[in-house]
C-alpha cells in the first residue's frame, strides 16, 4: 500500500490547480482512459468528477465517479483490483485524462485483464440484448 | 488510400448489427479511444454517433461526431492526418470503443503525435485559462 500512501507527488501540482484547469462536461465529469504501464493495454474508460480527480492524485490510486451509483468509486475497493497511478496526462482540450497505472489483478469485473476484450463479432454473437448494466468493481 | 477502400472487413459483422448492440449516451454518442497500433500510445479520445461508427467500419478510417460543429468529422480530412483502422474493440458495458489505428502524421491538431502530451504541471504552467476550445483537424 506504499503507493497509496505516497500519492502522486510527482505531478508537481496542487490537485485543486489541476481541477481548476480541466473542462468538465455538463454533468461535471471528464472521461479517464486507464492504460497499463507495462503491457500498454488500454484497460478501461471511466469517469471522474472534480473530487475523483483530487482523490486520484492525492491517494495515488484511481478513484472514479460511478454514474450508476451516483457516488465516488475507489477502484478495487471491493475486488482488491486496485490501480496504482504511475503517470497522468491531460489532452489538448483539457477535457480528457490518460491515467497510466500498475493494475493489481484484472481491470474488468468479468475477470478479463482489460474491459476491451470483445471484438464486434463477439458482441453480436454472444450478447444479443447488447445493453449490459454498468458494473463497478 | 487502399485502407479506405478496403474498409474494416475483418470485423465480420454488419456495422448496423454492431451499432444496434452499443449503448449510446443521451446525446446518441459513445467515446472512442484511439490507440497507435505500433507505439501503443493513446492518441486521442473523440466521440462517435451511430453514423460515425458505421462510417468508420465501412471506410476503415476513423470518422467521429464533432460536438462543437454538430457534424460528422472525417479525421484527417483537412490535415491529411488520417487514422487507418487496424482493430476495433468494444468494452464490457458496450458503451465505449477502442480503435487501434495506423496514424498518418500527428493525431493532435497542435502537431504533437498524441493529444495526451501534457502533464498536469504543463497545464498549470502554460495554460492559465484552462479552457481551450475544441479543435478538429
Amino acid at each position: 500500500m506504499a503507493s497509496d500512501d505516497a500519492g502522486l507527488g510527482d505531478t508537481g501540482v496542487d490537485p485543486a490547480d489541476l481541477v481548476a484547469r480541466l473542462t468538465f462536461d455538463d454533468a461535471g465529469l471528464v472521461p479517464a482512459v486507464v492504460q497499463d504501464h507495462e503491457s500498454r493495454d488500454v484497460l478501461m474508460v471511466a469517469w471522474m468528477d472534480a473530487d475523483a480527480v483530487v482523490a486520484t492524485v492525492r491517494e495515488g490510486r484511481t478513484v472514479f465517479w460511478s454514474r450508476s451509483r451516483g457516488q465516488l468509486w475507489r477502484k478495487g475497493e471491493t475486488s482488491g483490483h486496485v490501480q496504482h497511478v504511475r503517470d497522468l496526462r491531460v489532452d489538448c482540450d483539457a477535457d480528457t485524462l490518460l491515467v497510466t497505472v500498475e493494475q493489481v489483478g484484472a481491470a474488468c469485473h468479468t475477470g478479463e485483464r482489460t474491459c476491451f476484450h470483445r471484438r464486434p463479432a463477439d458482441l453480436v454473437a454472444a450478447d444479443p440484448s447488447g445493453t449490459p448494466a454498468e458494473v463497478t468493481s
